[in-house]
């Protein structure tokens, strides 16, 4: 995705070997305009697929997922990370490791959400070594429910994520690729759309 | 709001004394078409306030708020309550107590998202004991900007968020206000919206 591309050279900070700073757009501070064109082109893409739900995971995914679900006509559930009181009954629910907080979380979904005739696009802001995804497939799957495809806004090519994924046989889907960071700056890959 | 007041009835689950769950279009399942009406009506009442920009907090604050910032074609920053080896700079926080998650977290925005000309509008999904708000308030006035008002999808004005907030000048917008629960129902008192 071009506009996305150019954002990031824009206003993406490289920090350090491996992180992308785009908080003035997605993971922060927000931009509904690039939403809104990230839903559009996800739904594109996916017009055909048969999708009946776009799940993502809190809180960086929810902005892109809402949009992805507004333009595809479809309700989004975001997975919650912490345990909440008002959370009772019937949750699944999957372990999940975050190299970026450097913490391993439970992620759940209330089982009455996703049900076994759903086709689901799971949608991400960032796709690095998958696991957050992969907690997602796992609790999809546990619904006896189909994954589509995982929708990755940001894919950071050079860590192994998407093999992990496309190993278990899931499409991935990502609309800017990063291959490297050269001297502090991004250099992409072919996106998928 | 009628709409919303509507759904709450409809889909809306009294838990003991004082919770409602709003999980299937709120919290946890979103429903896009009810979040670009709150969307719509809030920008509307607030059009003229020369806000510069939208303030929530993650998780279930960013899909109202996103389309609150749509209408009023405004960024929209969401606080983070973890910290996060990307946030690295000239970082805001406060401390806020969740009575519903039992814990008490410290919120933090990165102070380049909010500046002194800032005129803020707050939104979050709940108001409730008002903690959330108040730690939000804290932040955008270490930021030296104004808080223009805070407004809420779904008051619980039965618990001391509204007084605690108005107490200190801030002008509260609730577009549901929960009364009390008998016999398992919602009784509303007049919105603000």
């Amino acid at each position: 995705m071009k506009l996305l591309e150019e954002r990031i050279l824009k206003d993406g900070q490289v920090l350090g070997e491996n992180i992308l700073k785009v908080d003035s757009f997605l993971t922060h501070q927000v931009d509904y305009q690039l939403m809104k064109e990230i839903g559009k082109v996800f739904a594109d893409h996916f017009k055909n697929a048969g999708i009946t739900k776009v799940v993502t995971i809190e809180a960086s995914g929810i902005a892109p997922a809402i949009y992805v679900a507004e333009s595809l006509g479809l309700p989004m559930v975001f997975a919650k990370k912490a345990k909440n009181i008002t959370m009772t009954e019937g949750i699944l629910t999957a372990e999940v490791y975050s190299f970026t907080k450097q913490v391993t979380s439970q992620v759940s979904i209330a089982s009455k959400f996703i049900s076994q005739d759903d086709k689901v696009l799971i949608i991400d802001d960032f796709l690095a070594n998958g696991q957050a995804a992969k907690g997602l497939i796992e609790i999809i799957t546990q619904a006896g429910a189909k994954v589509a495809a995982v929708g990755i806004v940001v894919e950071k090519s050079f860590q192994d994520g998407r093999e992990l994924l496309e190993k278990e046989g899931v499409n991935v889907v990502s609309l800017a690729r990063l291959a490297a960071f050269e001297n502090g700056q991004v250099v992409f890959t072919q996106a998928d759309i």
